[in-house]
């Protein structure tokens, strides 16, 4: 039997994604592990670097077997639009982000990869290109035909999954809607059980106003829309506690039995996953039919070409998705 | 000269207040420390938790002038206006737990006190008495004539003032005005010198939008009403720094060269608090005239009169409101 085989994008070629490959790649990785990115791009950021690891091109004709030894770089050669710079953005360069991700992610469907790790990619700059583009995860749900995607951050010991993501404040009550949650929380339980290898998780549900509403006094969507939805769920098997209030939740007396907190926002539930996971979380999207993890953080472009930087949410990127490959 | 003396509300006689009080009298305190409740409800819990602790009487007519020995919790005494028992809510004590308020409140702007400490109150049971209450915080800002107060979260080496507090979260962002920024941050800067002897405060500034805004991808707030009210008052000497995704805000990088974090909303700052500061957080109102403390927690009622309770956010918020009083 052949080892499971990932695919590695290292994002913005201005950023610090190569740089991030690079380092890693120091040392040996338990399974076949495949750059999707300029050969000639990471030699050359390895020779600014002044780190010892080979680009060696690899090609869907002749997958490696085995596990790259430290200091090799497997690399699935695509070429860049315009020379790169490290620091500098250049739109000219977006096709190219964008090629690589669609290389992991069809790679991913048609099964020469187990999973695919994605370092940061830069979306200002791919916009100012004129491709309209929202991120990593939406394209990647576009590209594998996808309706709904939830995103997870996890570090050791926590998992906080997000009912609504990148939208602003204001906008964040509207966009609780019975259907939301209902399709949210189900992708989260279903993926806890398939992907993590949970048979029966524990789901923390958080309220959506300060005391999740203190019975209605601080807001009415707990009473209107969040509880009904939970008790809905209940009913189909899931397990669920909740709504809680968000600042009481992450308290020990919680967390000791849980696999999982969904929070309805942003705000409200990744301060304190990245304060606990600080330089050690990653970035699970749920919901697709393929694996995908990738770091916390981004671009850092005036840390690129630096060697100042540090490789921990790449790490646990990697170990969490050979982990859930396992697990399948 | 004569020791600063201290106020302690236990608040609600039904819940855990009476309790913690009695469990951090079995200690002798730094000062005299002086609960303003009914002598026969502390006696009585003293004798059904099984703690050697007795409540004797002072009046202000004859302030002690030393702490009280371990084992003596020294009382003001407020009588009841219905027997009480041990975790059942009765209306007929609201004006009663006011009253004990009240006195606090008053005793603190006479300098009969130099700070209080108060213990949690029960909202609703006062509110179905007929008397209209919001909260300790509104309370005490009412009795002292006080037209903005700020909310103030602290643990062991992170503090998190709020600019808004119990609001539904669909109207947190209209009510991030400037002027109410202003004035949040104003009385946060000048409570950080007068009432922590702190003579530079470094002040954090989270964002209202997920990733504070993104430039005006998440949400204009920061462009339009944060960013230009801070640049305001930086022209007056505040050291602010922001505004900052709260993601990332709340990290070594950043905490550990700051005084206090401004959330602009109760779950984007409160989680990581009581994650990080679980137990032993305390609750401290700025803006006032007076120095006021209080635990984090709330009544607890199943938990009254059974001993199984934790005394630790009493005991930081004691300890705060003596050191507050040191440094003024």
């Amino acid at each position: 039997m052949t080892l499971p085989r990932f695919a590695l994008t290292p994002g913005e070629p201005a950023g610090i994604g190569p740089d991030l490959c690079l380092l890693l790649a120091q040392h040996a990785q338990p399974y076949p592990l495949i750059a999707i990115a300029s050969r000639d791009l990471l030699n050359e950021r390895a020779a600014q670097l002044g780190v010892a690891v080979r680009a060696v091109a690899v090609t869907p004709e002749a997958w490696p077997d085995a596990p790259a030894p430290a200091g090799t770089l497997y690399v699935w050669d695509t070429p860049l639009h315009s020379a790169v710079v490290a620091g500098r953005l250049d739109s000219a360069n977006a096709a190219y982000v964008l090629e690589t991700l669609t290389r992991a992610g069809l790679g991913c469907v048609n099964g020469h990869f187990a999973g695919m790790i994605t370092a940061p990619v830069h979306k200002g700059v791919i916009n100012e290109a004129g491709i309209a583009f929202s991120g990593h995860t939406e394209f990647l749900a576009d590209l594998t035909h996808t309706h709904q995607v939830v995103m997870m951050l996890a570090t050791r010991g926590l998992r906080v999954a997000l009912v609504t993501t990148h939208l602003p404040l204001k906008d964040v009550a509207a966009a609780i809607t019975a259907e939301r949650l209902e399709r949210v929380t189900r992708i989260l339980h279903a993926d806890l059980v398939s992907k993590f290898g949970i048979a029966a998780p524990r789901i923390l549900v958080c309220g959506l106003n300060p005391h999740a509403g203190e019975s209605g006094h601080l807001g009415r969507e707990e009473i209107e829309v969040i509880e009904p939805t939970l008790e809905r769920l209940r009913g189909d098997g899931l397990n669920l506690i909740g709504p809680l209030p968000a600042d009481t939740l992450f308290t020990p007396k919680y967390l000791e039995h849980c696999d999982a907190v969904l929070a309805m926002y942003h705000d409200q539930g990744l301060p304190v996953l990245k304060y606990k996971g600080f330089g050690a979380a990653v970035n699970v999207t749920l919901g697709l039919p393929i694996i995908r993890t990738s770091v916390d953080h981004g671009t850092a472009l005036d840390l690129a070409g630096s060697g100042k930087i540090d490789t921990g949410s790449l790490q646990v990127a990697l170990e969490t998705a050979y982990q859930m490959a396992e697990s399948r």
